[in-house]
C-alpha cells in the first residue's frame, strides 16, 4: 500500500483537523465534570512503603480525602507484604469512591530483582483499583514533578513541601504518601486541559 | 568474639548433630502427611499466559487435579489481564483447596520492563494463594528440571512430556500448564524426602 505524497498530505489534513474539532468537546466535558467531581487515587507502589493518595478535584483547591504509606517491615514475607497492600487499598477505596487511578508509569529499578519486587507490589496495586471499577492511568514520575513543582528532576522534599502547599494540609506528608499524591495532582491537572500527549490506560 | 578451633569444632558437631537428630523426625511427619493428602498447587506466571496446576500427592503416583493456562490476549490491557489470573487462580484453589504454593524463584527476563511486567503477574498470583490461606515456596527452575527431567537445563517440550508420564495424563499439557505441574511435582518431591538446601518461603 502506498500514498502519493499529495494523497499523504491531505490525510494528515483530514485526520489533524478531526482532532481539532473534536478534542476541546471531548476534553471541556471532560474539565467540567472532574473539576466539579472527580476524586482520584493516586498509588506510588513498593514492597516495604507503598504510599497512596486520594483527591477531590474541587474549586478553589483540590482537597485531600485520605493518603498514607504502607508499611510493610523487613521481617515480613512477601505475601504478606502483597496481602496488606491490596487490603489497606481496598479500604480506601471503598471509603471514598475515586473513579480514576494515576500510578507511576515509567519506573526506576536498579536491577532485575528490585524491578521484580516492584512489579510484584505494582501488581497488587492494578488489581485492587482495577477491581474496585476503576479506569487507570500511568504518568511518568518526571512528568508529575513538572506538573507539581515545575521541574522534573525535583527531589522527594521538593516534591512533598508543594504537595503539602497545595492541598493546604497541616504538615509535611510522609515522601511516598506525597510522590501518590503528587500523582493524582497531575493527573488532575492533565485532565483538566489539552494535552498533545495522551496517558496511557492500563 | 573468637573461638578457638576445638571450641569450633564443638559447636559445628552440637549444631550438626541437633539437626541429624530434628530433621528425620519433622521431615517424616511431613513425608507421611505429604504422601497421603497433600494437595500443592503450582503457579509458572507470566501477564499473558500464567501457567498454573494442582496436584494430589499419592500412592502410586500423584494425581493432577486440574492445570491450564490463563490467557489473555495482546490487546487487553495489562488491568485486565491481572483480573483474570487473580480470579482464575482464585476459582481453582476455591474448588480444589490445596494447601501449599510453588512458584518460580530465581527468574530470567530480558530486561527492566519485562521483569516488572512478570513481577506484576507474580504479585497478583502471591496475593490469590496468600489471601486464601497456602504457604507459599518458591523454586528455582532449575531445580523444578533437574527434580523431574533429571538435567536442569532440559528444554520445555522435554518437562511436559515428562510430567505428562508421571501424571499419567491422557494428553501432553500446554507448556506453561506443564511448567506449573513440574513446580508441584518437584515441591512434593522436596518434602517428601531430606533436603540439605531449605526452600524459601514468601
Amino acid at each position: 500500500m502506498g500514498f502519493t505524497l499529495k494523497q499523504f498530505e491531505q490525510i494528515k489534513e483530514r485526520l489533524g483537523g478531526a482532532r481539532r474539532v473534536a478534542e476541546p468537546l471531548l476534553e471541556s466535558s471532560v474539565q467540567t465534570n472532574g473539576a466539579q467531581h472527580e476524586v482520584i487515587l493516586g498509588i506510588d507502589p513498593s514492597l516495604r512503603g507503598t504510599g497512596y493518595g486520594i483527591l477531590r478535584v474541587a474549586r478553589p483547591h483540590p482537597r485531600a480525602l485520605a493518603f498514607g504509606v504502607v508499611h510493610c517491615p523487613a521481617g515480613w514475607e512477601r505475601s504478606r507484604c502483597l496481602v496488606r497492600i491490596a487490603q489497606t487499598l481496598r479500604e480506601a477505596i471503598q471509603q471514598h469512591r475515586p473513579s480514576v487511578c494515576a500510578i507511576e508509569g515509567l519506573f526506576f529499578a536498579q536491577n532485575l530483582q528490585t524491578a521484580l519486587l516492584l512489579g510484584e507490589a505494582r501488581g497488587v496495586s492494578l488489581l485492587a483499583a482495577a477491581e474496585a471499577g476503576l479506569q487507570i492511568f500511568e504518568m511518568a514520575p518526571r512528568k508529575v514533578k513538572q506538573a507539581t513543582v515545575g521541574y522534573g528532576g525535583a527531589g522527594k522534599e521538593a516534591v512533598a513541601k508543594m504537595v503539602q502547599r497545595m492541598l493546604r494540609l497541616p504538615e509535611l506528608p510522609q515522601a511516598d504518601a506525597a510522590d501518590a499524591l503528587a500523582l493524582a495532582l497531575a493527573f488532575g491537572q492533565e485532565r483538566g486541559r489539552y494535552s498533545l500527549t495522551p496517558l496511557k490506560r492500563l
